[in-house]
């Protein structure tokens, strides 16, 4: 490792992609013949495959969770905090695996691949992705790999509830789930917000019904908009007053339609950026997907009914500002674990940074995810 | 009246535009040479005129608070709940008066008005009106109408800035002031919100810069997607829920991008029905005109310095799940108000509605709201 990466780093990493031919039923009735999932995988693998962790990403992640993909690169992995030497997800001692989930951006097959029916990119006529139908994926990853048994699937949010759902899926191929700022199922509210979300994405005319790949478009507007609405409810009022306040970007009110407040301008770049970067046809699946994950529904609305198909550990965290997954859906989960009697341990972490909070290594948090995850890597052995 | 209106409704009314041509000179510099204001009256001014109560709009509200302009009207004016016989706001003993305020879009002078300069609609040459402008042109139509002193002025949200500023900018002109459901300044998450908005129109293709009128457009797809995000942050988490849940318009998944669960379709109309009503230039300069709302700012950032110009009494009313304007935001107010050694009533409704709870005459709202009014009215002889 070149001394340019920070000791505690997992340094150079470089993703791969792999194909899957075996066809894959998903659940809204549509079969993938076959698909490639662009995968990273940090540490070693041990002799009985018993050290291995599943990283399952949100909304708009993917693979590269830890580390750099070349010496130059500015920004680690997306949950760099959490995995590497030393950290809570420990390199030294567990193999870890991240994929881009299909439907995703990144590589993995999804919208903007080539559907081989028609030669073009799919657009539309992707199908619909579910939880469900990631961790069905995600278990012929394991297959692939030599993994009948992760030591933990661990997930934050959207990711979090793909551990749930691996918990549930597939009740002897793993011994934790580790569930973070997570929920058991999307209120009203949040699905209004995905809704605008949606919305703002299929009414941009540079969308043209998905096909913009087609017309050499991309519906910018509508993404932009999509991920100004996201972002602000990653955050808290708290912690944007905190970071913003209402600060301007110059000393007097301008009376007109210019970014003005800092929190404008912070917006308007967060969601340009987004724009350029990802694809309009992912977002809207990965929106779905959040919408139709509710394991209680299936079982009568009770998921202690849901849960007791499960056989690991769970882990269960929240944050104290999260408005988005209130620390209040957590404990839905962990009651309705401790009524179907498995083993569960929660924390609701003190932390005024909203969602996002899962992702800033506060001490608490890290104290908590370490010793959870120390615990693990001792019963594997590792 | 007819017998077909209620008998706690003021029945028939009818809106009446009044022409002001006195120049008036606004916080950004520009002045209005003359102006209309659309103006709805309700009850009787007495002999010395010492009843009248000035009703404030909020964002999307306009002149007709009470009442039904005609025969088949299905529903009253948007505040009728609080407004008529034996209403908190009695008008059998007030004599209200309600506006449309500048800028707006429902008959007084706004960007859909002729400009005389150019003989083509403002639009974006409208200019960008604040809180004490309305207030000042809310002093000329008092004058207009033969009050020097409100007995009250009352609004909810941006209504209730309205009041604030009424009893700073002109304290010998109204006993007291009714600040409802409001805030002394937008949050960042506030103005977050804000600007989500107007970046959905202004990046409406149909939106030309403002100048749609001219093309015969209207930025649909921008102002629905304004009033949707909008209107969850007038809902709360719980009264969606209660409402919509996770309902679905049919029994099961269908795994396409339709509207499926019941406040995807809510939303949608609400959108869809605001983006046929209202216009986008005034939506933007309403957002703009909260987002500027900040009395502290030219008092050393002190609000208590702020109100202390003010002479009136107050009452200051929040809703428990209102977290657009939280309690928080009322009772830093009320903080400021004790400060300042100015008389004020406070307290905090327990309500699940959010933010519109201002508009829903829960018990206990309604029970301090009249009994309040009841003291203005007897100070003042009606």
């Amino acid at each position: 490792m070149p001394d340019s990466f920070p000791p505690d780093s997992v340094g150079l990493v470089a993703p791969q992609k792999l194909h899957f031919d075996t066809p894959l039923t998903l659940a809204c009735g549509q079969t993938l013949d076959r698909y490639e999932l662009m995968v990273e995988t940090y540490g070693t693998l041990n002799a009985d495959a018993s050290n291995a962790v599943l990283i399952c990403h949100a909304l708009s992640g993917h693979h590269h969770a830890a580390g750099y993909h070349t010496e130059d690169d500015r920004k680690p992995g997306w949950w760099d905090t959490c995995i590497g030497p030393g950290k809570p997800i420990d390199t030294n001692r567990f193999f870890v695996v991240s994929l881009n989930n299909l439907g995703g951006c990144h590589g993995s097959t999804g919208p903007n691949a080539i559907n081989p029916e028609s030669g073009r990119p799919f657009g539309p006529d992707f199908p619909v992705i579910t939880v469900t139908d990631w961790v069905n994926s995600q278990a012929r990853l394991a297959d692939r790999l030599g993994i009948q048994t992760w030591a933990a699937v661990v997930g934050g949010s959207l990711g979090g509830m793909q551990a749930l759902q691996w918990s549930m899926s597939y009740p002897d191929r793993l011994r934790h789930a580790v569930v973070i700022a997570s929920t058991p199922r999307l209120t009203a509210q949040n699905i209004a917000f995905n809704e605008v979300a949606r919305k703002a994405i299929t009414s941009d005319p540079e969308f043209h019904g998905g096909r913009f790949y087609d017309h050499d478009a991309i519906p910018r507007r509508g993404l932009m908009l999509a991920r100004m609405v996201g972002h602000i409810t990653y955050l808290s009022d708290a912690s944007m007053g905190e970071k913003f306040g209402r600060e301007l970007r110059d000393q007097a009110y301008k009376f007109g339609f210019d970014a003005e407040f800092q929190v404008e301008s912070y917006l308007r770049y967060q969601g340009e950026r987004f724009s350029e970067t990802f694809d309009a046809n992912t977002y809207l699946l990965m929106t779905k997907a959040l919408d139709y994950f509710d394991p209680a529904y299936e079982h009568d609305n009770q998921l202690a009914k849901a849960v007791a198909q499960a056989q690991c550990e769970f882990l269960v965290l929240s944050f104290s500002t999260d408005w988005r997954f209130t620390p209040a859906r957590s404990e839905e989960l962990v009651r309705a674990l401790i009524a179907a009697r498995r083993k569960a341990s929660y924390a609701e972490i003190d932390a005024p940074w909203g969602h996002d909070a899962f992702l800033i290594p506060t001490p608490r948090y890290m104290d908590i995810f370490t010793t959870y995850m120390d615990r693990v890597a001792r019963e594997v052995g590792a």
